[in-house]
């Protein structure tokens, strides 16, 4: 992570928009509104466009020279130097399933690199914000990943097998799980909140886009995780949605002598 | 469900029990507890068996003429006319996770037979109580599964993909959630809590022991659900562990299509 430090009002602003997306959230959770699906065959409710829109129009105010990546309602000004990568819920199917296991996924970037991250789980009231240059914490205390851990050790996650879609993935990815102590699917973006708070060792996914991944970056690494790409690459705005969390650098080693590329 | 009515007295002790496990879990959950692998390779820890020991002491003291099945600490008394089947932590991988998602189980047999069932969340603080002759509530307030879902529109979860050990099994199983709108892992007992408050429409497992599924039993039905083992046959003691929950009949018509044995 950048060694600059995230400046306090944008920490700030972040949190008004967790707060602004969790009381719509938190109004439509368990109710029965309709499913959409979208081009891409995924779910989306009004539940997903109304907080997202909230979001932007709060942003647009506070910085209209500011770019927007949201999941839902498009991308603005890509190419400015402070930009927001928004997804209102991370989890739109445990979501409508009645899970309270999503997120709100908040992020900024500074020249496409992540300096700031929230996830936001709104029925729970959990949140974890990661700010480069500071601990991480959750709802304000600082938290650490597990440093002890290693892959025989190691919980991992992935939300669903289906997101590795060729042989290739499948192949190192099984390897993989096989080393772990533990291999569970479900969890979205609240497995890594689980990862930087101590609990989970390593996140194994793919087919993540930038809305889905970004805020998790700041989160993870400010607890002392360690997030990249496959081949182990830092994730920025250019990453091809394929994502390793790992608690400490052991567990990212080992499991990456596994995913790499060879 | 058997039309006799569970008797009250059954039902605040049941309640009571509840009381006394949460606690307990509460104490230990995301706390660094040693975590051993029992005999069948699945994780237990002090939680678990703290909490099932005081479970145990409760109704020893009440009605010591009670048969008890307990997954941790064995089955007393198995011929008894009411008997009490236990789970402490079902779901003791989401629990050592960190995940708020696993549930304190707890049903009364009579004659081998449910007539009530608890499901309780201590972390996120709801309880399903499911008593014969009453309707299934989620903290006091009824509830209902969904009615107008189809096997094509439904929700269906499935805690691990890995408990399904047969080719056949997975044929099955594969066969018929590619016909569901939405398949998902991940659960434990909460997935059919949902079910029973109208979320998810099919609960779909195999390898279940008596403790993991006994307690579901009056909560799905009570709530206006179905749950049977692969056979279509009604849950007892003597089941075989393949169990599916539906929200109603035509989803459990039409999902047994593909489970049922030839």
């Amino acid at each position: 992570m950048t060694a600059e430090r995230c400046p306090d009002e944008f920490i700030a602003l972040a949190g008004q928009l967790a707060d602004a997306s969790g009381a719509i959230i938190r109004r439509y959770f368990r109710t029965p509104i309709p499913v959409d699906t979208k081009a891409d065959d995924s779910p989306v409710t009004i539940a997903d466009r109304e907080a997202e829109t909230a979001l932007r129009t709060i942003i647009e105010d506070a910085h209209p020279d500011h770019g927007i990546f949201g999941e839902e309602h498009g991308f603005v000004r890509t190419e400015a130097e402070f930009a927001w990568v928004l997804d209102p819920i991370d989890g739109t199917k445990a979501f409508i399933s009645g899970m309270p296991i999503f997120g709100t996924l908040i992020a900024l970037m500074r020249n496409g690199k992540p300096i700031l991250g929230i996830i936001d789980q709104p029925i729970s009231g959990e949140r974890w914000v990661g700010a480069a240059g500071t601990p991480t914490t959750l709802n304000g205390a600082p938290i650490e990943t597990r440093k002890d851990s290693t892959l025989a050790t190691a919980t991992n996650y992935t939300t669903h097998p289906d997101m590795f879609k060729t042989d290739d993935e499948r192949t190192r990815v099984d390897a993989m799980a096989a080393q772990v102590a533990l291999s569970r699917y479900g969890g979205d973006c609240y497995a890594y909140g689980l990862l930087a708070t101590g609990y989970v060792d390593l996140v194994t996914e793919a087919c993540l886009k930038i809305y889905d991944f970004m805020a998790l970056v700041p989160v993870v690494e400010g607890a002392g995780g360690i997030m990249t790409d496959w081949s182990g690459a830092p994730l920025d705005r250019h990453s091809d949605g394929h994502v390793l969390a790992a608690a400490n650098e052991t567990c990212h080693r080992e499991a990456m002598a596994y995913l790499k590329d060879a």
